[in-house]
């Protein structure tokens, strides 16, 4: 197969005359059965000895290594370069993809998931092509190895800048934020933060767990580290008796054998070393972090370093900070291929751990499966739409009983709703339904039903239910709205459980999203929600469940029962496969959804669903 | 007068005897009339050139400058000399302190506070002596010169290791950062954050707003540094109509002129130079980060900026940031005395401003003052203790109505309470109150009325009020603790208005802590809560409010009426009143107190105040 690099200019990026030129290129170069990157890019960089080439215009060429890089930006691309250089690391592959008309970071992704010569994955995007592709691709990769990705436009601000510079919409960070989650791949918000945890990475082994021992000839810096550890999710636990006796054997009386270690200024090469060896034997220790502020020569402290990692093999993560301005000249490299890491302050190091413990998680984890309910009919559901007079390819909202029907139709379950289009008809079904009832205007085009005064709560007796319709008429004809009302819905009033609010909508480039958050104050004013994309695989909505702060409410708090949650975790999921079947779904809400105590499931009481016109089969 | 500087270690950081060997040369010292820093420390510098003085053992030794700095921590010390060098900055005065027996960081601020070489002041500090002589000291200071301080021990276990390594009482972070923003101190986390700023703040203006304009070679870049700025709460406005005209004049056509304004990759330095310039003069831009990804020679980009600012003397504050591994070479001196700070890292400056901004609208605003309320009878409280018969001297809680009167010596609205010791009183006192009444234990030792189920609400009539009564005694008689029950207090049942919780504990080390939060889960499940130390100020309770996520609900939200926060500002300030007035108070809370519609006040229902022992007059 022939490729292209293509590092011009003056194609897509510059406006429509340019985006037609490059849709000429494209057609020739595909005519051809070439592969093309580019163009407008900084070019392409692999280091295999066997092809060895630099198809760049970089001033700068980053060593071998085991990182490969995919840039939308080319200008970041060189200071990409520059930094890995700066780090002591190395490249496997660079790549700059510039405008994308061929090969993407998707393209890439695939070819870097078996490529032997590299071991990190770092991208650089300002826009999604296709997230869908991407989440399928990054999801298998980043079983096998990480991938640490930056996306840029987070803010209004930037997105601005984005589109004018890449010419490609802003996508929402929320979605971005789902979709990084959700495939495993690691998140991270400015250069420096990715090159750390790339560092981290590219030598040493994933951790096992999240507790830290922090080894240092400095209090301070100790502390430090201490703190950023507990405030990004790791522990710093008290080590064993054995593990304190074993270096109060040769440590000076004024070390401090808590965690962290602290070895005092006096310690020599020797002291870091047989430490360290000692720390590498404990058993409850998933990772340790090496502090040392230049006292003594910093040569023999590395020295120390390397010696006890030669002698111990072990599976823990170990980084290290020299902190002094000279700490990336050091080398703690142990093995032709291992290498601790060396940084300049210790929070860094931190950091990278921080990161790498979730993604070992995750790794380690079940991959998540999208949950088949057999007893969901769809085609019964598509019928359901037409009979209930709901016109083809006209869309719109759906009233509130049928809304309520679909749901149903999809296994959830829905609270007594009925119909009825005179005020004798709703005393009827309110007789039916049981006393106290709630009465709701139903209409298609009045969805925000409290803003018209369309809703009556516990109506006691068929005298207030006429009444209620009265007035209801009443307030609707002031309004002039009165030719919008379809009659009522009327059901029974409920009582206890928890009200969530769960809901769909289409983000561009992104396709559906699925929230779910407390009702009330909680999603409006506190917007304590969270979101996964669609299609959601059974592990997404305890996910979700974990980011809500006011979980509590549903998990019992202050001696309240339990809720449901199973329940409202196979609403979540059969609600992902309404989506799925429906792609004509624009916008879709249940709310409130009342979840009771545990065991005794949820009631959808209220549901709003939009359909996208002309598309409703 | 005469000066020691001790290093040696081996006194108070190592028990019993190296304390009592501290307590001698203390005394020796003081006997001789001489000021001391150390023992157990790294030493002082002072680069003035009349004295020019290294009394470290430092083997690195900064250059003449404007930072001071002051640390607790003698290897930590050896760090940041390093940084400063490489960070191109220089100090004025070092000092690591180590055991303090005399001189300490406070004494340090005061004399920083009036040295002309002092521009900046940065502290590390493990613990506060004494926080409320800190406060006053800083607050200051930080209105003359900017003071950057760190303080280690945020996280349970850097506490432990805090703990052990300077044998002081690890501070709740919640009071440090109170005291921090109280005192106008820019807290920073990280040892690079502290670099971040000091170099932002040493050579450069302080912003005059939050307005950012960000030009950069790179469209990557600007996009990471705009994303950054919005985060970080500063503003990265579209530019003016004629800003953008005079930009248009000379760059290329693919340059985008919004904001990043993005020159390209072609951009000579008289692309930057030119293009500063014009930022330089555009009105409504409060700061300018300029990016440069090194595409051609970095020292022809950097002459250009230096011309731009030579020329166009402004007061915005410029920071630049060259994203290369040789950053730290590249000189933006365009003044004896004025540099631009040059960052490795865009997210680096914008961290640097975000810091300078909230400080320059600390610095600027006035001071907040102490409110003195006339109509307070300090006197006529007392007596009021006494009276109901709070035994000297014994402490423990008051009842809820003893609690209520002391509330209302203090000016602070208190619902209606009156104590009652029989079912028939109880029913009589009801009725004076007007039903429904609330009834409440009343116990000096029961403080959680809900455990006992000692709380009655919305009792309508006589009987019910006596059943209530003997219910109550039911209850505790089967829990064994009729004898703590000192009656009941009725209350009329309050309607309407947002519950609130201000409470506040003595901390150690740091006093009173003032607390404020909306009633319900927002306090107990959300922890949406503000602190302040003790005594407040005029601005204190502005600043608290804000804090709150949940303060919607208290200012108008979702078409209710706005609340009388100007009335919940007031009792703050009561609150704190009381709290000055009587150090015997170690425990209050105001829970609820009910804040009414704007103009209506708002009315304390509850309140627990817990006095120490043998202490109340």
């Amino acid at each position: 197969m022939r490729g292209l690099v293509i590092i011009s200019a003056g194609f897509g990026e510059t406006g429509p005359e340019g985006k037609e030129r490059q849709e000429v290129l494209r057609g020739k170069i595909l005519s051809y059965g070439m592969r093309c990157v580019g163009p407008n890019c900084l070019g392409i960089i692999n280091t295999d000895p066997e092809v060895n080439l630099n198809a760049t215009f970089a001033a700068v060429a980053a060593p071998r290594g085991t990182l490969s890089i995919s840039t939308h930006s080319g200008a970041l691309g060189l200071a990409l370069l520059d930094y890995v250089k700066s780090n002591s690391l190395g490249i496997a592959h660079f790549a700059s993809i510039g405008n994308r008309i061929d090969i993407s970071s998707n393209d890439l992704l695939e070819f870097w998931k078996d490529d032997e010569n590299t071991r990190v994955i770092l991208l650089y995007l300002e826009s999604f092509g296709n997230p869908g592709k991407f989440s399928r691709i990054a999801r298998s990769v980043s079983r096998k190895k990480p991938i640490v990705a930056m996306k840029s436009g987070r803010s209004e601000a930037g997105g601005r800048a984005a589109s004018s510079h890449t010419g490609a919409l802003a996508a929402s960070d929320v979605a971005v934020d789902a979709l990084f989650r959700q495939a495993g791949v690691i998140r991270v918000n400015t250069i420096e933060e990715m090159f750390n945890v790339a560092k981290g990475l590219a030598h040493q082994p994933l951790p096992k767990g999240s507790r830290v021992a922090i080894l240092t000839n400095a209090g301070g810096p100790g502390i430090l580290a201490a703190d950023a550890a507990v405030g990004w999710g790791l522990s710093v636990p008290t080590l064993s008796d054995d593990t304190r006796k074993k270096l109060a054997e040769f440590l000076p009386k004024e070390a401090s054998l808590s965690n962290p270690v602290d070895i005092i200024a006096s310690a020599t090469g020797e002291h870091f070393g047989k430490s360290l060896g000692i720390l590498m034997g404990e058993q409850d220790i998933d990772a340790i972090i090496i502090i040392n502020v230049p006292i003594r020569p910093p040569e023999e402290i590395a020295e120390g370093i390397r010696k006890a990692v030669s002698l111990h093999q072990c599976d823990k993560t170990v980084l290290a900070c020299f902190m002094m301005s000279e700490a990336k000249g050091i080398d703690l490299s142990y093995d032709s291929d291992k290498r601790i890491p060396v940084y300049l302050f210790p929070e860094d190091a931190v950091q990278a751990l921080s990161h790498a413990y979730p993604y070992a998680q995750y790794q380690s984890s079940d991959e998540g499966h999208i949950v088949a309910f057999p007893d969901i009919d769809e085609e019964r559901a598509r019928k359901l739409l037409q009979t209930e007079g709901l016109l083809k390819g006209e869309g719109g909202w759906l009233t509130p009983d049928v809304a309520m029907k679909l749901l149903k139709e999809y296994g959830i379950p829905v609270a007594y709703t009925r119909a009825a289009f005179s005020a004798d008809e709703a005393a009827s079904v309110a007789r039916a339904a049981g006393f106290p009832v709630a009465m709701k205007l139903r209409s298609r085009t009045i969805t925000h039903k409290t803003d018209v005064g369309g809703i009556f709560l516990g109506l006691e007796g068929e005298d207030e239910v006429k009444n209620a319709y009265h007035e209801l008429m009443t307030r609707l004809t002031e309004r002039g709205r009165i030719s919008e009302m379809e009659g009522v819905v009327v059901q029974p009033m409920m009582e206890g459980g928890q009200e969530v609010i769960i809901g769909m909508s289409h983000y561009p480039v992104f396709g559906p999203l699925v929230m779910v958050g407390l009702g009330g104050i909680h999603v409006e004013l506190l917007k304590d929600v969270a979101f996964s994309l669609h299609p959601l695989t059974d592990k997404d909505p305890d996910y979700m469940f974990r980011q809500l702060k006011g979980l509590p409410l549903l998990e019992g708090w202050r001696g309240s029962t339990p809720k449901d949650t199973e329940a409202l975790k196979e609403v979540l999921l059969r609600f992902s496969a309404l989506i799925d079947d429906f792609p004509e779904i624009a916008e879709m809400e249940i709310n409130p959804l009342i979840v009771f105590d545990r065991g005794n499931g949820c009631m959808a009481v209220d549901a709003r669903i939009l359909f996208t016109p002309s598309t409703v089969q």
